[in-house]
């Protein structure tokens, strides 16, 4: 889809919420006119067109032939609604037939057919959100997790747009300083202390957002666990205890989505949230084990299973010990592997952790737990979040965690799009720096500083194109 | 659940729409300081406060701990409301998590979750709604096709509350009129022609109440099949066409129900709407043909599929012509089963269907039909909706078939409830002009009218007990 075939202010509707057996379905209309095109088909017509914004009027939706079905119109007046333009809310009967019927009469009464994301496209447009924000607020639909929404919300409220313009507006002054210096002669303007000492004007503010950068850059490594999520895997010879480690990881940690229609598997899986992190977590005890899941790396499936999985939970039957086939699987698993393994000793209320165990198998890594007690859960779920979490340092860590409400206040960067361009910038700015420690002319470095200027404005959608808001807009949801 | 679990004016909350990924999720609030107690956990509390009615209100949901999510928020002033008390809809971000987050956020302030169907049962409660008019949301969010849509609409907008209400009021002045008779002797009032020539004072208007009644109680009869539906499976020789047809028709009549998340089956199968009527339809195709799924009606999966159908669509392959697996099946589907039966010549595009068949295969009523050009699809629909309508008599069938407008302004009962106290209505009026037919006293025929009387007050709600609106309300969803 172009963004071209975004109308910029013609009458779109379309549904805003899910269509089922609910109370409710919603429908969202915007565009010049589409309060009017709405009259034409209500009950209370000529009260609409007359009505102020923010208030909420009863009545029928009505064609030629019937009464439609019986909704409440919310009324929003351009420009202070979502979109910036005339707009309105249509509460419908829930169900699979009444919202229907109601965008099939907007439809013949002047309404299109929103395409996805254009509603969020015309706020833009008309001024309501920068980029940042619009981009959270799909972020905030998508979020997996309470963490993921937390920091979604924190875009949408402003952070990430106020840093970024915090950092910009610093390197336009440093620019302008510099500015007057390609400009003017020293001997017109007196000299300054940075010139004189052969350096960048404004040299220490400019390394200033190059570290404010850098933090931005690297929040995206733990933004991104929180947004997406980690593919665990839980494995192990049969009986070693995989299902029940996954039932009780499931209900301890609650399952976050329940079932994910249309697709079938021979492996049993579930989304939970651990500490806030969505984890795909798969049990594949279910899988036909050929007399053997670990006779290297057994089956065919549980191999691509595992080799997808950033972490793989090994489970040892604590009662049984340690099997060559564990070792084997363990020492293969390593080997060809890039994920992480945790290794599991099970059954640690009848059978305690040896101290001493095979070579390449070490008693401080492996975590004793007990999935009939629940015995050494909490240490599990610890390991498993330091494990997904390991490539961010110590400080990134300890800002993110879930529960941590200095996530909330702290800017942090929530897309790819926003990450690359903050390293653009990043490396502008760096070489720029380099540039004048080498004691390169300001008309080598200025044009580096602008390009990073440029880049910032790239993120809050002050400098865009039509192909990013293309990228961006069209992967939203319908209604959004 | 019980009724007396419904609270009567304390603050409930739920969710109004499905929670997933979409623009909005949608909370219903309610109850008397329900605006007080949303006021404690919104940045514009006391604008909130404030508001009047009918208006809306843009802010965030706030926890002590952090901004939960923006939000919109509108407000509706006792007893201008659904429920007929202050209430409020709470427009959150859609997906998972911050519909969730703003619940929670709430029932921590005060509200409680509200059982299914609480809210309608407060709207009924204080006069907002009769007890048809309630029925018939839950019909509405229920409904599987335009035409049940257009039948719930018909009841939601007061036809059968109007219907009810008339003839209560026919009979309720017979009645005064009898009771006069019976408070006072005959010298005192003069005498009545029909008490004269002995009979039932305004019998000719009881008898158009019981020619009312009748016909209500027989459109449940059409009703019934608007709203559940038929299962109609299409069985057949392998290669006859069976998906091929399956297709055409989901194609057609399209699918009104794509997937029911969470039903693993051996066989296709797909709601549609034909001619209005909710069709699930089942493709046999699928199953494991023992060689031959005729054999003796087959494989045990198929023969419970045919039992439970309504209706089989059996497709003769006409290419092949008809094989004595073909036979034998259909005789013994008739024997065995209640349900009707098509027959099908399929190809009429390259075999047409002879004029003579084999005995016990009659011509006239097998169809011919094309699964590759289509031919013959509008004629298998016209033959399926006679067949689902076939106990309702030519006249119902006329003026209830979709599309027809005159569906719009009759009226007809919408629940077995309200069907069964129809036909109580009705046998108590029946009973009371046999007895006056047999001259029998005044005295003896009044209380029949009363019961009849009574019957129709409890349709429409008038005289309700805690037993009815318990049994009527916890069968609907959550946030109704």
């Amino acid at each position: 889809m172009r963004s071209e075939e975004y109308g910029r202010d013609s009458p779109i509707a379309a549904f805003a919420t899910i269509p089922g057996k609910s109370a409710i379905t919603l429908i969202r209309c915007s565009g010049k006119g589409s309060i009017e095109c709405t009259a034409g088909v209500f009950s209370a017509g000529k009260r609409l067109t007359q009505a102020e914004g923010n208030t909420i009027i009863h009545g029928w939706i009505v064609s030629p032939r019937e009464k439609v079905d019986e909704v409440l119109i919310s009324i929003f007046r351009a420009p202070k609604s979502y979109t910036g333009e005339d707009s309105l809310d249509i509460c419908c009967h829930g169900g699979v037939t009444a919202g229907k019927a109601v965008l099939d009469t907007l439809m013949k009464n002047g309404f299109k057919d929103a395409l996805p994301g254009e509603f969020t496209f015309r706020a833009f447009m008309n001024g309501k959100l920068d980029l940042t924000r619009s981009e959270s607020v799909m972020e905030l639909v998508s979020a997996k997790t309470d963490t993921g929404r937390r920091h979604a919300v924190n875009r949408l409220s402003g952070v990430l747009e106020n840093e970024i313009n915090e950092i910009k507006k610093a390197l336009v002054e440093v620019l302008s300083g510099a500015e007057i210096f390609l400009d003017y002669s020293e001997d017109e303007i007196g000299a300054d202390p940075d010139e004189a000492a052969g350096r960048l004007p404004g040299q220490d503010k400019v390394r200033e957002t190059l570290a404010r950068l850098k933090k931005l850059a690297k929040s995206w490594q733990t933004e991104k666990i929180y947004q997406e999520g980690v593919f665990a895997v839980i494995a192990g010879r049969p009986n070693a205890g995989k299902s029940s480690l996954f039932n009780l990881l499931v209900k301890e940690e609650r399952s976050i989505v329940t079932d994910i229609p249309g697709t079938t598997r021979d492996w049993i899986e579930a989304w939970i949230s651990v500490e806030g992190i969505p984890v795909r977590l798969a049990d594949t005890a279910g899988l036909r084990e050929a007399r053997d899941l670990v006779e290297k790396i057994g089956v065919e499936r549980s191999r691509e299973l595992m080799e997808e999985a950033e972490l793989v939970l090994y489970i040892i039957d604590g009662e049984a010990g340690i099997n060559p086939d564990d070792t084997d699987f363990i020492n293969e698993y390593k080997q060809k592997t890039k994920g992480t393994l945790l290794l599991l000793w099970n059954k640690a209320d009848i059978a305690s952790l040896p101290k001493t165990l095979p070579a390449g198998i070490c008693s401080n890594t492996t975590i004793s737990v007990s999935a009939k007690t629940g015995e050494g859960v909490a240490e599990l779920t610890g390991a498993i979040t330091a494990a997904v979490l390991k490539q961010t340092d110590r400080e990134d860590s300890n800002t993110n965690t879930a529960g941590d409400m200095a996530a909330v206040e702290t800017a942090a960067v929530g897309t790819a799009r926003q990450k690359n361009l903050v390293e653009t910038a990043a490396a502008a700015i760096e070489e720029a720096l380099h540039l004048a420690a080498s004691d390169e002319p300001l008309d080598l470095i200025a044009p580096l500083l602008r390009e990073a200027v440029n880049s910032l404005g790239e993120i809050t959608g002050e400098v865009s194109t039509a192909d990013i808001l293309e990228e961006m807009f069209s992967r939203f949801c319908v209604g959004k």
